[in-house]
């Protein structure tokens, strides 16, 4: 008789060829059978956006000797169509990234990774985004693999409920001097835009976006307090945007 | 001596030429000066996606003989340049819509229109989506316009939190048959996703998204019971997505 090994679905949105989704599928690979399906183009910044105005493409591939799809559309549209069509069952979990830079505080509402992650926690499956604070290509994943490793394990040892969803960012620092993690509310924070207008050699006017992020959050109890001092920061999250505080301030709307 | 009328920025994401801009753009002129800033095509079911990694393009037109920008980016990408290069001065209000189609429970994640109304109030400007429940491109727009017309009034009367948003959708019946507003939670559902699959002239599969709304919630409180009875639903909404529930459940996390 065969104990079956868990599947993991892993997913990014720096693309199939990021050298930060081989260092999660290498530990992923450690617990689980893995799928990997993850778009063959960088997705930063596409948030929760889904292509149904538009066909969806998927190459069968491998990463590393793991059978993988490349999928033309965004980090969510790798999760259901994984799930709904490409997987040979449903997984155990899914784990997206590693991202290259951060996805703490207000980030998570635009990142490819996280929207996968809550994607997968809509589908009932416990799913973790991975986020490193370092946007390089050459990144060193390591610490952040020695925290994926321990989390990934954690959670499949646990009997958590299907629509678990975290998001862990780890701080650009060699393993010896992280902390530990802790576990934390997603810090009030924006960015300040700068739009750098330049003229194209046609004489149009065209822009890129720039700007500054700016923490808005005294609290010690948030994913930037855990980040700026050296912690792995860990924010379970989830997809009801209600604002409850503001909730019942606005009844004299029901009467207008 | 002038009394400054109010500014207020129109957008939404299915496109500046399409009807329902121009339909809640007539509703905003009734009470402030308007520019309008919209993708210069359909950019349903984009969510909080930014463009990062790309050039934006900007045209100047005019919607109805009101000042308009066409931009090649995101329903949020619109709201982020008209802030912070288009507009004179901060709008008063930012109104999104009027959406083809409803953006209640767990839609509106995915809503461009709802993100690009996150996004505003993130600006720190109070934001107002309006989705009605009809896809049609010749949807009857008058009743979502005159509930459009009171929550607009109501909200610039009312000396709001800056970063107030609500998500209002309108049920598809004449004004009429509609029994009033409710303010509502988001109600949990989510799609069941089926992927069409077929073969292009080359040979190869390609897929659409297709699916199936579900309600998973039997609360008399959400923007889908509202909806179901003839209501129009106003749920307020706020971008911290933490899971303050587990968030006491997996301190454990913190000492693997």
């Amino acid at each position: 008789m065969s104990i079956k090994k868990p599947l993991i679905l892993v997913v990014n949105d720096d693309g199939i060829t990021a050298p930060g989704i081989k260092a999660l599928l290498e530990v992923a690979n450690e617990f689980a059978e893995t799928v990997v399906v993850a778009p063959d183009k960088p997705q930063s910044g596409m948030g929760h956006a889904i292509t149904i105005s538009s066909t969806l493409h998927v190459r069968k591939t491998d990463v590393d000797g793991t059978p993988a799809y490349a999928c033309s559309g965004t980090p969510v549209d790798c999760v259901k169509i994984a799930v709904n069509k490409l997987l040979p069952r449903l997984p155990d979990l899914v784990v997206s990234g590693i991202n290259h830079g951060s996805n703490s505080s207000i980030n998570v509402i635009y990142s490819g990774t996280m929207s996968a992650a809550v994607e997968g926690s809509l589908e009932n499956i416990p799913s973790i985004g991975f986020s490193l604070l370092d946007h390089s290509i050459d990144a060193d994943f390591s610490a952040a693999q020695a925290y994926a490793r321990k989390i990934i394990q954690a959670i499949l040892e646990q009997n958590h409920h299907k629509s678990l969803c975290l998001n862990v960012n780890i701080p650009n620092l060699p393993y010896d001097l992280i902390l530990g993690s802790k576990v934390c509310r997603q810090a009030k924070g924006n960015w300040r835009e700068e739009y750098d207008e330049r003229t194209d050699p046609m004489g149009r006017t065209y822009y890129w976006l720039t700007g500054k992020f700016e923490i808005d959050d005294d609290g010690t109890d948030t994913d930037e307090w855990a980040l700026n001092n050296g912690y792995v920061s860990i924010v379970p999250v989830q997809p009801d945007i209600t604002d409850y505080e503001t909730l019942n301030t606005i009844n004299y709307l029901a009467h207008v």
